[in-house]
């Protein structure tokens, strides 16, 4: 046996062999470098589980029901890219070293680039169903000076779990960017955010099922901030005391991202308006990194 | 920048341990496995390469485009499968052990599973061009024992290079499946295989480009043999003196099975017809190791 194991090893890294020297001449050299690391550490998975022709056929069929689940509305790879921890470790890489930083977390399959501009106090819900929430804060830098003029970008799925685009009526709601003012202040209206399972009707939702797993994420509220001279901040804003807070199907969890929420009850609002009986407050900042810094 | 440093590390060593923890409870122990070790590759993989938020938006984008390019007669992941060298890195771990089986090679995009069936010497060509090619040989087992009623499926390109599944006519040509005789023989006509390139229209066509390789493949009939007691032999031959051997794009290629072409003009065949001007032929013996031999 032990002959035949060494044949076998032998003609496996010849295998791998060949594919690096196909691969050796890419004129570019940082796709040089990742296609050479995905050869490899693709082959050593391959050979460490001793890869069966069915498992492969069975990943071939994975890939293919991702795919034809796609569309603009739907995406299975970054699903996948998220329940298997690529999308937090990316996020974890990329994360800037500044001190003082509000953390990224993962970008989500649900952002569109085109939400309606709304001012400060306007209301991103355009019909969202929920609680009325009020979120505000400052944009500023690491070394504390005010942001003005960034762009934030905010997202949410409704008191349902569902965003604007898992609706087939084509409706915008939950979703809209605003700029901060001249103190770097920004405040808007939107509803509390609720837990909702991510979609798992695809190859996704049967991988969290055979490896029992849980489809749900905590409720959360997207940003995107950008602003010239910062680095792109991708976050959310999770609640406190939230059940799903420590098995987020896409590991998007962080302690500084976690924030308190505010309760009130036929209340005057910080914009002046009086709304009708429940709404609530959060109060969030948000601090940019500089530019370059990684 | 060594505390940074460690922090980094620190930071992604503690995404990983929490995917691998939320993967631990699944139940059957060979997807467990399978999962577990992806997870560790996928993630070495990114941090080895500090894998940037652009990148991995690139590669969503790019198995998008696979997805959606892929269909009934397309199959977009397998060829990514075949450029990476990961299906003959399958074959060669599933080779079987036995000394003297033919050897294996990929199995390729283009098998369909209802080809017409065909008698001894009967024609798998209809219609696809090509100069006609006689093949016949014997199926046996490594101890040289003739294996009667083995299912052989045959399936090859045309002259042209496409395969009858890459015409939008619905045609089939180029495939058939027949039965070996009571002292294991076979044979039936055929058509010269061609070079040809893989389709390389897609974004494993772009990757291609990218890394300065070419698309094209050696010339090649492809083989699957199944019969009762005996492990299914996926392979090809290849045309000896071929000029892509050396550049197979899906490193296909075993010198084992590549064949002596014999061509012929205005001669009687051994099946006692007597085509008109030039013919060619090939022997090639398919030797099935034992069910179970891996």
């Amino acid at each position: 046996m032990s002959t035949d194991n060494t044949l076998a090893t032998d003609r496996e890294a010849a295998v791998t062999a060949e594919v690096l020297a196909a691969f050796a001449e890419t004129a570019d050299p940082r796709l040089r470098e990742v296609i050479g690391s995905l050869v490899e550490h693709l082959h050593a998975f391959a050979r460490d589980i001793r890869l069966t022709e069915s498992e492969w056929a069975a990943a071939i069929e994975f890939l293919t029901r991702a795919g034809h689940i796609t569309d603009s509305r739907r995406q299975e790879f970054i699903l996948l890219s998220d329940v298997l921890g690529l999308s937090m470790l990316t996020v974890a890489i990329n994360e800037p070293q500044a001190p003082g930083a509000t953390e990224a977390t993962v970008f989500g399959p649900f952002f569109v680039d085109d939400a309606p501009e709304i001012p400060l106090d306007g209301d991103i819900a355009q019909g969202a169903s929920g609680v009325a929430c009020y979120v505000s804060g400052e944009v500023r830098s690491v070394t504390g000076e005010p942001i003005p003029g960034a762009r934030i970008e905010v997202w949410e799925a409704d008191d349902d779990g569902f965003y604007d685009v898992q609706y087939p009526d084509g409706r915008t709601a939950g979703r809209g960017w605003l700029s901060s003012g001249t103190d770097g202040e920004y405040r808007f209206w939107s509803v509390l955010p609720a837990p909702y399972p991510i979609p798992h009707d695809g190859p996704v939702g049967d991988l969290l099922t055979a490896t029992g797993r849980g489809p749900m994420r905590p409720a959360h509220l997207h940003f995107m901030v950008t602003a010239p001279g910062f680095r792109k901040l991708i976050t959310h804003i999770f609640l406190a005391e939230d059940p799903y807070l420590a098995c987020d199907a896409v590991f998007g969890v962080k302690d500084s991202l976690v924030v308190d929420v505010s309760w009130h009850h036929d209340t005057a609002a910080p914009d002046g308006s009086h709304p009708q009986g429940d709404w609530t407050s959060i109060v969030f900042d948000l601090v940019l990194a500089p530019h370059g810094d990684q």
